[in-house]
């Protein structure tokens, strides 16, 4: 166990913007969040998976939307405690503590302002490695872990409970009132045993961004090429380094999709990449051969600076350098990919490791 | 107290049908549906509103929809039992009788199947007088009855408990995930006690359907005007004889939306009628001015056999007689217009009443 304190939310904040692969939300705006949670309610325990008890119960928090209107419509902080403590009443059972559904962006620290505000431990895990679009993406799925009873509650007050058949029918339901709660809600589900959890979690995700936040962090006051510090943290692969030619975005049935041009500098001169996403980034396409997809990470730099960039924020002239990070072993598996493989995002190719094709 | 057995059914399917403004699904389809469960489970007690205790705890069920895909999806029939137990579960009380939220085919037979199968008793009342499209637009809205807690539930297993700010928001969520359940669902919501029931509730709806459906039925024998015999049961008033010469139809949003035109013959030659539907008869218009508009009943009826017409049914060439029938009390306060008046569908219109202009 060790405490969070608002320094550690900086990093934490910007490193999970590098595991959400574009989504996820914007990072300062998680920042602000996490750091007022904490000077109002102290600090956060933050627990490893092996320090949970096997009959403990942890529900995961988290916020659902597109991207683009969460960073226009932020929640007033007490939603998600609605939804949590709903949840609560309909199993009839004391929530011991709450987690990170998804690495990335806000949803790295929407539960730790659930954990401050309760004074419940947050557990040093998550449920992706990286950040997905969709709520059944998760390893608990994989796991034949339940999403339901599903919470899901809006600023203005209103709540549902969801009790489904599969995980897939939970995201259909939820994303549609979602979308009627104006494209923004909170939500808490995957209720799951300690037990269950050490099966399912990825472990020591909370360690790992805030490590990739100090890594840049440091890199940056060293004056070190920060890109490539970022890279040797994660694991990573250098994909693509040029210049944003075009952005194409729309939000469509609840997520922000679209697609980023870039034309290649350096050694990817006369190349084009091209960037697909759904809330996160799922392809990223040189010259247009599928070269990075889902369930691996591609993630977007600023060359310079080293900062993630969202799908949000991407834009016209911005110098960007793209990451390929092999994602979790879990992801790997037959049933993995067919969860969250690029066939099931519509794209007719396999899968190819990116350390195969980069390393 | 009385008790309904299967030969009633056959009256009050098709009486409800009348009051059902085109509305509330193919009142054939519920009559099977009445009339099955109670062969299977035995007569259903009908109680009146004076026999109901005031701490009684009574809770409407319907099915929510499209009609147009209701005629084709039939409910299996537990579904409804499950949203009903799964309110009855989350409410941790005993819900004591069922009752039909509108007076409209088949959701005037679906509570009486549930009446059947939990050998509850029904109420005699419903909370319109009438059917209509939305689900906020029932009398418990105008006495500030909650339609939360709301279940609803699908063939396929899935359901959900709503708990929302206002009636409104009930309907905008539930449609959606009506629509994401397959245009179908079954819901059970408006839970209210006897005490409150008796202020709001249309008295004496299921005895009145009853006998519409038993007037059609001995005027038919009786080779008596069966159209002329409705419309004195109803106290309603001849608005258009004609022919339908066009329908235009689509499932939009989760409702059966249209439009039919009729031309006119007998005393109503080169006259123009047409028919704006949502779900339900919204408005009639005879050579572009609105004649009746919600919330009074537009019927329309065979013009041979008396029969009343559904909007998924109306189809070219059939001829057919429009009723206008004057709408319950309770909507014609300011309150009531504002819910269910044209303005609300979008007719920048001051309602008159039905018996104005035909009376």
């Amino acid at each position: 166990m060790r405490l969070l304190h608002p320094e550690n939310i900086e990093d934490i904040a910007l490193g999970a913007a590098v595991l959400g692969t574009g989504g996820g939300g914007d990072p300062y705006i998680g920042k602000l969040m996490g750091i007022q949670a904490i000077r109002e309610f102290g600090p956060v325990e933050l627990v490893s998976l092996d320090e949970i008890d096997d009959d403990d119960l942890i529900v995961p928090t988290a916020m659902m939307g597109a991207p683009t209107v969460i960073v226009e419509k932020l929640p007033k902080g007490d939603e998600i405690i609605k939804s949590f403590h709903a949840l609560e009443s309909y199993l009839g059972q004391k929530i011991t503590a709450t987690m990170s559904a998804e690495a990335g962006g806000l949803n790295s620290v929407t539960p730790l302002t659930v954990a401050a505000r309760l004074r419940i431990p947050l557990v040093d895990c998550d449920g992706m490695g990286r950040a997905f679009p969709e709520l059944q993406m998760v390893t608990a799925t994989l796991y034949g872990v339940s999403s339901t009873p599903f919470a899901i509650g809006d600023e203005k007050g209103n709540s549902a409970i969801l009790n489904t058949i599969n995980n897939r029918w939970t995201e259909t339901f939820s994303r549609s009132i979602t979308i009627d709660m104006g494209c923004t809600a909170l939500i808490a589900c995957y209720a799951t045993t300690g037990k269950e959890l050490k099966e399912w979690g990825v472990p020591n995700t909370m360690t790992l961004v805030e490590d990739i936040g100090r890594t840049i962090r440091e890199a940056r006051s060293s004056k070190i090429n920060v890109v490539g510090a970022v890279r040797e943290a994660v694991g990573g692969f250098q994909v693509f380094k040029g210049k944003i030619v075009d952005v194409i975005r729309r939000t469509e049935k609840g997520f922000a999709r679209g697609e980023a041009t870039m034309e290649g500098v350096d050694e990817y001169d006369s190349q084009t990449l091209k960037l697909n996403f759904q809330n996160e980034n799922l392809v990223a396409i040189v010259d247009d051969e599928i070269m990075v997809s889902v369930p691996d990470l591609i993630t977007v730099l600023d060359t310079e600076t080293g900062e993630p960039i969202t799908t949000e924020t991407l834009r016209y002239g911005f110098r960007v350098t793209v990451l390929g990070i092999p994602c979790n072993e879990k992801w790997r598996s037959p049933e993995g990919l067919e969860l969250v493989g690029p066939r099931y995002f519509g794209y007719d190719i396999d899968w190819v490791p990116v350390e195969e094709r980069y390393g």
